[in-house]
């Protein structure tokens, strides 16, 4: 049977969720509401499905509410009369916040998005939660429609996956940043690191990120580490100081514990 | 022509510079120095041509110092009456080191190595600097032979570039050691973080790292921050919190001056 299903937000998950359900055989897009008269050119293709007025919500299956962290409480306090299940998609949010819905609960893609790249929904991991027993075994069903990655998690663990991802994720992109800058202000060609990055992450599938552990840090090497802050504070990147510092020291504590 | 090299060292940087002459048509691998007496296990291929006797040093048109930092100054001191080009293949080490020898020079590989995993040599950044202009040229004629990003650059700028690789690999290798211990605490499967890790690295050939930040820090979501960190104080993960907090500063302090 196809599941009719409704999304609300206009931004990058949204933009995923959208796109995904719009090409899977097994479910139908029928509406996508958001707060923005005029729709985002990402949305295009989806023009006559969008409305800004949530009074005109549809019957299906799903609600999907894909926005901001912090609005996702005045969304759900806007769909009324509503008798699907209504879905938020947040990692650090506990599905509580949507305990004015009869039936509703989670689901956690722990991926990053962008609007420029596609990514294949199948290995996502979707973490799902429900309020109740039936409900989580229709979103288990809905879910595995999506990804072949579907986990059941309660919101505690769920703030964890996301605290972990926003150390793989968002840390480690900022430190490429930090890595780029560096080589940049000193008119060195920033894809030189490209390829040591992509062993980085290609070296976790086979040896663990511990035993992969090499550098300065990691042999203790005070010389090395000495020049890099020097040179650091000489050209005032304070920023990068105190990052170097921070996971140095929590490198070499790590070897410590360990031996 | 095929040139002569040698090898001074048994570690990582060694084995790989190994393995990759040894295959190379155009270079042949007469002798493995190195301080054991005994050959680890990883170089059992090469125990025919290993020695442990710096005086019995052989005739070569290069010898590659591949050992860690703070051993190539004595290692230099070693190797005596030797008429080829000596190299060290450190990041931050100056060239003058080997001033010592009659001709010196650098081969920087800008890469992590593992024994446990193969890399393809081709795509390996190796950057070079030489005592004259004679003995560049010769260096980069041998450095393209094993490479096909053979870079010129000084002993400053490569400092620059090791530093910048330490906050791309090492670096970025704790975040993900960070990340996996946190599920690993709290029972979670690790594996869950690896797609949104893989599609990390792949976003920034698209996509600049500037552009590809998401996150709670990226969009200055103090709520969020402050839910991450008392999670992390009230479980006594200290490092974790050093670290967020200073990856956190430098990400909202980035997007501030940019806009």
């Amino acid at each position: 049977m196809i599941e009719d299903v409704i999304i609300v937000g206009t931004g990058k998950v949204a933009y995923h969720f959208a796109n995904e359900i719009k090409s899977n055989s097994k479910l139908k897009l029928i509406q996508i509401l958001g707060r923005s008269k005029k729709l985002n050119s990402h949305f295009n293709e989806f023009s006559e499905i969008y409305s800004s007025d949530f009074s005109k919500i549809k019957n299906s299956k799903f609600c999907i509410i894909a926005v901001s962290d912090n609005s996702v409480k005045s969304v759900s306090e806007q769909i009324k009369n509503y008798d699907g299940v209504v879905l938020h998609t947040s990692g650090s949010i506990n599905m509580s916040i949507l305990n004015n819905q009869l039936k509703f609960g989670v689901i956690y893609p722990l991926q990053t998005f962008s609007f420029e790249r596609n990514i294949d929904f199948n290995k996502i991991p979707l973490l799902v939660e429900a309020s109740n027993k039936k409900i989580l075994n229709e979103l288990i069903d809905f879910s595995c429609k999506l990804s072949k990655k579907t986990v059941i998690m309660n919101s505690d663990k769920r703030l964890i996956c996301h605290l972990s991802a926003v150390f793989a994720n968002n840390f480690t992109n900022h430190l490429i940043f930090a890595s780029e800058e560096l080589l940049d202000k000193f008119d060195i060609d920033r894809n030189l690191i490209h390829p040591i990055l992509e062993e980085t992450i290609l070296k976790i599938k086979s040896i663990s990120s511990y035993d992969a552990q090499t550098g300065p840090a990691s042999r203790n090497d005070l010389e090395t580490i000495e020049n890099h802050l020097n040179f650091l504070k000489k050209n005032n990147l304070t920023f990068n100081v105190d990052i170097y510092k921070s996971i140095t020291e929590s490198i070499i504590k790590t070897k410590f514990d360990k031996q």
